[in-house]
């Protein structure tokens, strides 16, 4: 397989077909799929974080929702939503801060109406889950083209986390500006901070980069400081899970630390995140739900303990940047300023 | 052994004796010892972060010096003294940063006097690298009873990297002042962040607080943003491996980013240091030279490797954080308002 035809997620076959995804937990390491031909698989993968950021959850959660309704053995609507309908509880309970998730499963769910069979509705599902996975490919290459205008030559470019291939149903959301800014002969440094506790940085955005012809420089989270002190950095583009409708962003642990520093460094900051990452239910990031995670994730790396038994831990897997340190937002429909 | 009895580095025997420290490069796996009888152990020690915290770095240095000088074959001054200067560069080029070990060994250096045999001299350089280790303790303890008047009942308290009895010839320097108002009876909560790339926080500090009684909260490096966001840190407390003439600091990477998180949420943050920790012959921060450390820090994690072959690194071990940021300094005589 080239580089070029690296997908984190893949729907192999018609409707009775499978869900193939990369089995991100097992990256740098191994590249290993993870099959996925029911909505328990789905729901595990998201869970365990086989498949993660959040565009990508959305559509796996799509094509997971409609492996759920291929298994509801009853030709009759009512039954058959009042199963789905747990279904959709079921697959949003997985993770609570990416709203591309519950997004994703509303969509679906809202093509359901008692004037098609079951069988029909099934089919319909299917198309709408395809469309999810379709609409934001388009949109990580719109939304790399809106970003790159952004990026000049010699630029040292900050990113965090994952947020590409790897992250997506297309190339990404900000790494995705990355690819389109070295497509138009620019010349830059990325530097990507290792992003702990898993460490999407290092494991997964230096692998994604690696196979895409870019050599990142990586850091530690707690070197970023340093970095921008030192003048190496001219722009930060961070991803989202979930955007409140005044601009709040939730996004993985440390952004909100990688904010200020910009802020204070005068650096501008910008969130890279298709439109379906927006809820515009919540006012503010204050309502954003927080998942925190095991002990586990910060007590022990790659299954290496680091520290002793009984210390207590914090692992809150989110934080929230405040709107006044973000200079932008950019989306597949353009930059919005803030 | 009690958790009263902890000590970093122990000179066991008379003259004739030889140095022990805890090896903490494997910590909190084991408690093993290191023995050194020579220099050039001593080097080792120091350059393979066996000892590292800036105080224990210069007693170590001490004592390395005086065996070093024990193994000298000759009763001429000029030849000892000769092979001493080198012995000296030798020691210093262990470790760049921190200028305890330069102040350490010129301190020694200074006793060197032709009106004494080589016999009379080394005995002397032996009893001023006891002199030092004991002077350091007496300053631990200091530090800690001027510092833990800034300690008020149920604060949540932020520290960093590991500034205990396994930095010192003590109890300390930010963690003998929590160790101290744990004695005066306060109530607190104290955050250790991991401290990437050695986790220093997380290995040592974790292990050394739970050793004397003390229960941490233990959070990845880039969760402090949201700790402080959240209002849970009412003061910050760091070490110091070199203070400039106008009070910049050099201490472990990523202290930086927590005076500019501490000054935008308005927490006072102190730096906690002897005055060996001093170097007034530098004007400001930007003199201080900064140890730049091996690749492999940063992409392997306890011999477990978490990022890809081929991507670069950026790895210094230290940072400067200028003045402005830093509420005061915490030494031996009392705090420094800056």
């Amino acid at each position: 397989m080239s580089s070029t035809d690296l997908k984190a997620i893949e729907w192999i076959g018609h409707e009775n077909g499978y869900l193939k995804v990369i089995d991100q937990s097992q990256l740098p390491h191994r590249r290993s799929y993870f099959i996925c031909r029911s909505v328990t698989a789905v729901y595990q993968a998201i869970k365990t974080l086989k498949v993660r950021g959040a565009p990508l959850i959305g559509i796996t959660a799509g094509y997971g929702f409609y492996l759920g309704a291929r298994e509801i053995k009853t030709s009759e609507y009512s039954k058959f939503t009042e199963k789905l309908t747990k279904l959709k509880d079921y697959l949003c309970s997985a993770r609570p801060t990416a709203v591309n998730l519950s997004w994703a499963l509303e969509r679906l769910y809202q093509k359901l109406t008692p004037s098609l069979k079951v069988s029909q509705l099934k089919k319909r599902l299917f198309q709408e889950a395809k469309k999810i996975h379709h609409e934001d490919m388009i949109s990580c290459a719109r939304i790399a083209k809106n970003g790159a205008r952004l990026i000049k030559n010699n630029y040292g470019i900050l990113t965090y986390c994952n947020t590409g291939i790897l992250a997506t149903g297309g190339l990404g959301t900000a790494l995705a500006i990355i690819y389109q800014a070295k497509k138009e002969g620019k010349k830059f440094q990325l530097y990507i901070p290792e992003t702990r506790p898993l460490l999407q940085g290092a494991r997964l955005s230096g692998w994604e980069l690696l196979q895409k012809g870019i050599t990142p420089i990586l850091v530690c989270d707690n070197m970023v400081g340093r970095l921008m002190q030192e003048g190496k950095i001219n722009i930060v583009l961070v991803g989202a899970d979930r955007i409140a409708a005044n601009g709040d962003t939730a996004n993985k642990i440390g952004t909100y630390t990688l904010a200020i520093l910009a802020h204070y460094h005068k650096i501008p900051f910008y969130v890279v995140a298709p439109s379906t990452s927006f809820d515009q239910s919540l006012k503010d990031g204050t309502q954003i739900p927080i998942e925190y995670r095991s002990e586990n994730e910060v007590t022990t790396i790659l299954g290496k303990r680091v520290a002793p038994e009984k210390v207590k831990v914090y692992n809150p897997a989110f934080d929230i940047t405040p709107r006044r340190f973000i200079t932008g937002i950019i989306t597949e429909t353009g930059i919005m300023k803030l």
